[in-house]
C-alpha cells in the first residue's frame, strides 16, 4: 500500500509578510491568499504564515525562524527604498552573506525614472544592493525587483508588495523555478457550492463519504468551510499522476453530489449569480425583482456578472409603502390585512414587477431586516421571499435568520438567489 | 523635551492564530483585527502577527520566539478537545511546565453538556488539563475556557478561537488583567474619514501638516489608508495623560478637516451612508434613485443604515433601456440621440425616479461596468451620474474609472453618495 495523506509532501512553504500597516486594525493581508493558492496548485503545502513590522530584530527572526522549518520561504514587502525597507538586509542578516550593488539594477532602475522624464532619485540605489548569492527577478511593474536566494537546500523568494508587482513576478519568475524545486509532486482540487442546507447538516451526509478516502490512494482530503447561505466542500489529492488525481477527485466530486442532491450548485467554480444566468440564458427567460428589505442588494448581486444584461431586466426597490401601490400595484387592502412582511404581500410585489417589467420571472423580497422594526409576531430576521415565473410556478417561503442587519440582508439575497436557480433550473437542467 | 513617538511604547505584543483552516487560500484570519484594536486601546503595540497550523512543532517554535520577543503573547484557538487542538500541549512544552486536571473546568463542561442533556464525551476531559500556574478564563460560550500563563515577566493568553468565544472573553477577562500590567499608559486615535480626492492629493496637502506632529509632544503618529473613492487618515498618540492626549489629537483633527475642506466627510466615525441619512433627515427630505451599471447596489448602500426607511423611498433598476422608458419616463427620442450612457439620460432618470417617487431628491446612474459593452467613445469604466434636488438643486458628472466590473461599480457607488451628500449638506451642514 502506498502511503499517502499529510506524509506525502515533498515540500513546504513558509510566508512572511512585512509592513508595519498590516499590524493595524485595519488592514489584512491579502497576498498571502494569492501566494497559498499557485504554492498548492504545485503540490506545497504552506504550514506557517507571518506578518512582521519594521522592526529589524523581529522581521530577522521572523525569517530566522522560517528558513529553518520551511523548503521555501516566500516574503512580500520591504523590497522599496526607504529606512523602513528591510527585507534586503534581512536576508544577508539570515544567510550569512554580503551584498553589492548590481550596475544592471541601477541601469534598470534608472531607465525605469528617464521613461517617465525623472532624473533617480539616489535613495533608489539601495534597491539595487543584491545579496551575494541571489538571482535577481525582474519587475517591469516597479522599481524594486524580487530576489530569488538559496540558503543552503532551501530558498527565500523576496517579492515586492504591491499585488500589480507580486502576482506577474510570480508567475513570470517564481513559478518555474518552484516547479524545478518540487520535482513532479503536485496538488489538485475540486469545490462543491452548496446552498440552502447548514454545515452540519451537510457534514452529516458527507463525512461518512469522505472519511473513507483519507486513507485511500491516492488519499483525499476533504475540509468544509460555511459562509452565510453557502457551504462548501473542498477536496484535494496530492501525487505524481495528474490524469489519476484527477479521475479520483472527479469520482469523489461525482459521490458527494449525488448525495447532497440539489443543495449542490456548483463543481465547476462557478458562483450561484453565475448559475442563475447561465439558467436564465438556457430559458431564453429574463428576470427582475422587486425588493423592500434587500433595498437593491439582490439586483445588484444578479448584475455581478458580465453580460447579465442578457438576463437582468431591472426591478423595483420598494422601501416605502407608497412604491409597494404605485410602482408594483399591490393591493392596498392586502398591505392592510396581512401587514407588508407577508406572504400575499411578497407574492403580489413577484407578480407586479413580473408583469410591469415584462419578465420571464419575478422575484419578491419583503422582511424585517432590524435591528428595529421587529414585532412579536414578525421579529427581526422574519424575511419573506416569493419567486413568481418561469410560467406557472410560484414559489413564497417565510423566513427566520439570525443575526445583524448585514447578515439578514445577506442570508436573504442569497436565499433568493437560490429559490430563483431552484426555479429556473429543474432537476433536468441541474 | 520628552521623548516621544514609537519609543514612548511600554508593552509589546504578538497575536498568534492557530489552525489549519487559516493556511488554505480560502480564509484570512480576521480576530486579530480585533485583538490588535484592543491592544491598541491599552497603549499596546503589536509587532507581529502568524497562522500557524496543526503541527506541533511548528506551533512550539512560534510561541518560543513570540515569548522571547513580546511581552503579551495572544493565541486564538487550538484549545478544542481533539488530537488536532495543540494550543495546551505547546504552552507546557514553551513554558517547561507540567500540567494537572482541573476538577472544577471538568465540572464546568460537564454542567454545559448537562444543561442539553448530553452525557460529557470523554475527549472533552483534554479541555481540562491546566498547564501548573496558569489561571483558567471561564467560557460561557463554549466548552473551550482560556488561559491566562506567565511566563517570567511575560504572559501568554489563549483564547479559542470561535469570534463570538473570544471577544466576550478578551472583554470580561482579559482587558483588565492586561491593562494592569501596561501600567498607565494608553493610545488614542482620531480618523478623518474623506471621499473624492485621491491619496496623493490628499498627501500633498495634509503631510506638510501631520509631518510636524511626530517630534511634538504629545506625539501624533499619522497613517493614510486608501480604498476605492475613499481615503482615511488615522490619528494615534500615546501617553498617560489622557485629557491633554485627546486635546493635543482633537486639535490636530481640526487642522487637517480646514485644510482638506469638503472632501472630509466625517471625523467621527461615521461612514458615509450614516454621514449622508443624518443630511437627509435634517433636511427633512427622501431620496430615491434610478441605476442601470449599479444594479441596486447604490440603493442597497443607503439602506444599509438601521432606520434608513425613514430617508430612502426606494428605486427602480433600469438595466433594460425599456425600463428607463416605461418605468422612469426618460423620452426614447433622448435615449436614441445621445445614447444610454450619456447625461441627458442620467439627468432624466434622476428627475424621473424623483417624480414617480415623489422624493425630495433623485440620483441617476448609467455607464458601462464593462469588461464588455465599451466603444471609443465611451470606454468601459464610463459612467455619468446625476443628482436632481434637494429643491432647485441638479448635478451631472461624466467620469472615468479605472479597473474591472467590480471597482467601476463600486467606485460609481462612492461617488454618487459623495455627491448626495455634497447636494443635501451645503457647506452650512456640514
Amino acid at each position: 500500500m502506498v502511503v499517502a495523506g499529510p506524509l506525502n509532501v515533498s515540500l513546504t512553504a513558509e510566508i512572511l509578510t512585512i509592513g508595519s500597516e498590516l499590524l493595524t486594525p485595519f488592514r489584512v493581508d491579502t497576498n498571502s491568499l494569492f501566494l497559498t493558492s499557485r504554492l498548492n496548485d504545485l503540490g506545497i503545502e504552506v504550514i506557517a504564515k507571518s506578518v512582521v513590522g519594521d522592526r529589524p530584530e523581529a522581521l530577522a527572526a521572523a525569517l530566522r525562524l522560517a528558513v529553518s522549518r520551511a523548503d521555501i520561504v516566500v516574503t512580500s514587502g520591504g523590497l522599496g527604498p526607504t529606512d523602513d525597507d528591510l527585507t534586503r538586509d534581512a536576508i544577508v542578516t539570515v544567510a550569512g552573506v554580503t551584498s553589492v550593488e548590481s550596475p544592471d539594477v541601477v541601469d534598470a532602475i534608472a531607465k525605469r525614472f528617464a521613461s517617465r522624464n525623472m532624473p533617480m532619485p539616489a535613495i533608489n540605489r539601495r534597491q539595487a544592493m543584491v545579496p551575494v548569492g541571489a538571482t535577481v527577478l525582474d519587475n517591469p511593474r516597479g522599481t524594486a525587483p524580487g530576489l530569488w536566494m538559496p540558503v543552503g537546500t532551501r530558498v527565500i523568494v523576496a517579492l515586492p508588495g504591491p499585488p500589480r508587482e507580486l502576482k506577474p513576478m510570480w508567475d513570470d519568475h517564481v513559478a518555474s523555478r518552484i516547479a524545478a524545486k518540487a520535482g513532479s509532486q503536485r496538488l489538485r482540487r475540486r469545490t462543491l457550492k452548496i446552498a440552502g442546507r447548514g454545515e452540519s447538516h451537510v457534514d452529516e451526509i458527507a463525512a461518512p463519504i469522505y472519511g473513507r478516502w483519507r486513507s485511500a490512494s491516492p488519499a483525499i482530503e476533504t475540509s468544509i468551510l460555511a459562509s452565510p447561505g453557502q457551504v462548501e466542500l473542498h477536496l484535494s489529492a496530492q501525487g505524481t499522476d495528474l490524469e489519476q488525481l484527477d479521475r479520483a477527485l472527479d469520482q469523489a466530486t461525482g459521490e458527494l453530489a449525488t448525495a447532497l442532491g440539489r443543495a449542490v450548485f456548483s463543481t465547476d467554480g462557478r458562483e450561484l449569480e453565475e448559475v442563475v444566468g447561465d439558467a436564465l440564458r438556457a430559458l431564453g427567460a429574463t428576470v427582475s425583482a422587486a425588493e423592500s428589505c434587500t433595498g437593491g442588494l439582490l439586483l445588484g448581486r444578479l448584475t455581478n456578472v458580465s453580460g447579465s444584461s442578457a438576463w437582468v431586466t431591472g426591478g423595483v426597490v420598494a422601501y416605502d409603502n407608497a412604491v409597494k401601490i404605485d410602482q408594483l400595484g399591490v393591493a392596498p387592502d392586502v398591505l392592510n390585512d396581512h401587514g407588508a412582511v407577508s406572504e400575499p404581500v411578497a407574492s403580489a410585489m413577484a407578480a407586479g414587477v413580473r408583469a410591469r417589467l415584462g419578465t420571464s420571472v419575478g422575484v419578491g423580497i419583503t422582511g424585517v431586516a432590524g435591528p428595529t422594526g421587529g414585532t412579536d409576531a414578525k421579529p427581526v430576521g422574519t424575511v419573506v421571499i416569493a419567486v413568481d415565473g418561469p410560467g406557472d410556478h410560484h414559489t413564497v417561503r417565510t423566513l427566520r435568520f439570525p443575526g445583524d442587519r448585514a447578515m439578514v440582508r445577506q442570508m436573504s439575497v442569497q436565499t433568493a438567489m437560490d429559490m430563483l436557480r431552484r426555479a429556473c433550473a429543474p432537476p433536468d437542467y441541474n
